[in-house]
């Protein structure tokens, strides 16, 4: 009996069949045999994995911790991995940053807050390809355990903190699962800031994307480090003034009367009446300096309901706030100001230096500069400057944005300097608590200070007389029964006393040459967002 | 010719008139006559004002402070005024705190701050009557400049806190001047707190009058060393997570979700829309530990539209707030703030000795008692001990207000401790985010801690895991879509972590053993009260 095999192009059914159907059975046939072979090769793999995993118990997913046992392991910070632990077995906590499988071997960078470490896994007796298979598919962003040998490399590894050294892993164990979908990526976040015009074809991430997703954005390299140094920042702030013999205090957010006149003040319902969220602590270190406390600070949340969308307004931000008693002169004040900054530039650059580092692989800027002791000049003496740069502008007239900038920059031209302190402002442009100068009352002992061009700080001697405040008051066409509270403050006796509002988000933006406040704000507000 | 003396009663007119109207007449004459010679005498006075007031030089209202001059004139401070200065020649300014003139002598009692001193003044061929009158005439709590020798006194000056030495007036000006009428007077607002029954007949200040005029409540040696402790609490507090390595983070007070399901919380018009205040920064902790911040604290304002009218809820508060990510057991999070609160009571009892002495003698309280390391008790043995004292409470259920007081006497008891930390609470009574006990489920890694007795912290492990979280939530009846916001900060890989929040109010008022949580307030927020 011949078999089909040797009947020629006959079908099934014994009929001969064309050129053409045969020439589609046999494909289906060759697409049948593949999916077999798929399949058995599927079925291999799958035994194989059951039977020849002999890494199974040196990775995988880890339970939830949910604080079942304490066991005695050591987890090293990778920033801490350098050339001295070569050879050591250690254990280490990371997120996945990035990873690369080629064949048999798995690259990976891990990464904790602001440092990076290489990690290799490549098959071998002891790891199984399954193993390598696993580490190769762990979602990026996700935490793992790893163990591994530290080894020396030959090349640094320059894509990485750690260039000297590499992490041979031996065990990996995911702690906790990133999405597969991230909705920025890290390394796009990270990259420096080129000419906008550059078309390096990388993308990059912009701003409402990076705050959307705020958590993401926040682990940058550069946002570690920012946050680190505005920490630094309120550090060294309180630490000089604590040394100078002043109090911290705290003043409330929710008052009865809107403190500058009702404008630009959010309204809260408080519960049957209306309160208001205080636009700045000035009443209340007053008031402490009323009652004795002679010489406050205070950190804290202060809010403008002010519709500007610029990059450097926000309406809620961490005002610090100082305010003292002095002798004789505003100057006493005005000098322990100038102290404070040159105490906290002097702190950030000796304790900050690898924040500020890292800040400028991805935002270029100069070193920030200051004179020591500080330099102040002379309102009128900032507008001659200005003339001579070819400004036209009146003596009591107040500073425009860009004049201000351009002044920022004369004076850095002159003096080599990124701060300085301008004083004695035309009386016209400030509030009506300002003290005039006793001299001239065109001008008032007030004061601004500026880093790199731009105000971080604004102050004055307040007037401590309740008659004459009325008066001022009353000059400024101010109805006096709203501020009664305020003047009356006055009535038992107060010193003299001067003091100012530091913005902490624009002395942390301007110290490292940022661009926009939005980067110094842990989670900005502003009139279009209250999200995350 | 008879003059009229001799002509007997007889009128101007010639006509006799009658006894009665002579009578009249005379007293007339005598009227006049006084009023005559008083006039000389004002007169006289007058001129011997002018003529004989040999100190006018040395007394007098200053002109208000305007900062005209930089006079080289050291003050020395009162509380610096001790016998190693006697016969010393100095200047000080200081409140005039009472004043007592016995005919060409005053006495006064001067006071800066926690600081009080006598200075006399006695008429003398240097010192003019006039200049006695001037001082004992200045109005209580006006400022003065004082000029004066050092002088030992033979007994102790009882009423000052520098009780060995006094100052014989040279010369006083007054600095500002307080109006004649006070609201309050600092001796009555100073007065230690008694049985409320004992009746000394002495006039105490009510709560409401001292809030009402804080200012002047403000300025009494107890309140000037609760608010210098209370600045201590911070201190320690940030000084102890820093040196942990601890990130001080700025969360933002106005949010767009209220974040514990919309009760008791405060709405704000935000542009053309609402907002909300945050009941805590809890969702902020957690989010900049998804955002690798790994351990952050905060210090700030959080808000509580609960209408509790108790000594110890206000509606706004500063918050202490601690979040930690940890390696393997939530236990790694409750040690570090056990030790944090060590550190705090460490350095309260050896930096601010003389604040708590001082706030002592107003109101007397035992010394603060802890243990190193902090005595932790699980719930269950918290109830057991509550069981053996009568009371009948169930395992699951939360401990109320009478029993957690009572639970913190008997600790005290058995422990010798003001300090302790209750950990493993009934997971039934805490929020959905809370982390289950492993190993029965009716328990949670969640912890309160306690100071005499009262609720200083709440804290827990938190749920990392989204799903869990969803789940758990889902079984709280809470609507996912309103915490979906929360539950994806934690799809990006978060590790495992804990923390609390601590009132800042509640500390200070427990460890001084103060009773009113308005004494640690600088201007409390309650519901009836937002001013001053």
């Amino acid at each position: 009996m011949a078999d089909s095999g040797d009947s020629g192009n006959v079908g099934p059914d014994g009929k001969p069949i064309s050129k053409k159907a045969l020439k589609k059975q046999q494909k289906e046939a060759e697409k049948a045999a593949k999916k077999a072979q798929r399949k058995a090769e599927i079925e291999a793999e799958q035994q194989a994995n059951q039977q020849e995993d002999f890494s199974k118990e040196l990775y995988g997913d880890m339970k939830m911790i949910q604080s079942s046992e304490k066991p005695d392991r050591e987890l090293v910070r990778i920033g801490d991995i350098t050339s001295d632990k070569v050879d050591q077995l250690l254990w280490c906590r990371g997120r996945l940053h990035t990873s690369r499988a080629t064949g048999r071997q798995c690259f990976v960078v891990l990464r904790q807050q602001q440092f990076t470490i290489q990690g290799l896994l490549a098959a071998s007796e002891k790891i199984s390809k399954q193993m390598v298979k696993f580490c190769a598919n762990i979602t990026k962003e996700s935490i793992v355990d790893i163990q591994g040998y530290v080894r020396k490399v030959e090349a640094k590894v320059e894509s990485c903190t750690q260039q000297d050294v590499e992490l041979h892993i031996v065990q990996a164990f995911v702690v906790s699962k990133s999405s597969p979908q991230l909705p920025l990526q890290i390394e796009d976040a990270s990259r420096p800031e080129g000419d906008a015009n550059a078309d390096d074809g990388r993308a990059r991430v912009n701003q409402d994307t990076r705050l959307d997703n705020r958590i993401l954005d926040l682990r940058t390299t550069t946002k570690q480090a920012i946050f680190r140094l505005q920490a630094g920042v309120c550090k060294q702030f309180r630490n000089a003034l604590t040394e100078r013999g002043f109090v911290e205090i705290h003043t409330p957010k929710i008052i009865s009367a809107a403190s500058e006149g009702g404008a630009n003040v959010f309204t809260v319902s408080y519960f049957k009446s209306n309160a208001f969220l205080a636009q700045s602590p000035q009443l209340y270190k007053q008031m402490a300096i009323a009652a004795d406390f002679e010489k406050v600070f205070t950190v804290g949340a202060v809010f403008r309901a002010e519709d500007s969308n610029t990059h450097r307004h926000l309406t809620e931000f961490v005002g610090l706030d100082v305010e003292m008693a002095f002798k004789y002169h505003y100057h006493e004040v005005l000098n322990v100001i100038g102290e404070l900054f040159v105490s906290i530039f002097k702190g950030l650059r000796d304790e900050c230096q690898t924040e500020i580092a890292t800040v400028n692989r991805q935002y270029p800027a100069e070193p920030f500069k200051f004179l020591e002791p500080s330099l102040i000049l002379e309102y009128k003496e900032g507008v001659r400057m200005l003339a001579d740069a070819g400004v036209e502008m009146d003596e009591e007239e107040d500073l425009s944005t860009p004049n201000e900038k351009l002044l920022g920059r004369l004076v850095r031209e002159k003096y080599d300097t990124d701060f300085y302190i301008l004083d004695k402002f035309p009386l016209a442009v400030r509030p009506f608590y300002t003290m005039p100068d006793p001299n001239n009352s065109k001008w008032s002992n007030s004061y601004d200070m500026f880093m790199r061009g731009e105000e971080i700080l604004s102050g004055a001697q307040r007037i401590h007389d309740p008659e004459f405040l009325s008066e001022r008051a009353k000059h400024h066409g101010i109805n006096l029964e709203q501020i009664k509270a305020y003047i009356d403050s006055f009535r038992y006796g107060c010193p003299p006393h001067a003091g100012g509002g530091i913005g902490l988000e624009r002395v942390t933006m301007l110290y490292l040459g940022l661009h926009n406040i939005r980067s110094s704000s842990l989670f900005p507000r502003d009139p279009k967002r209250v999200t995350p």
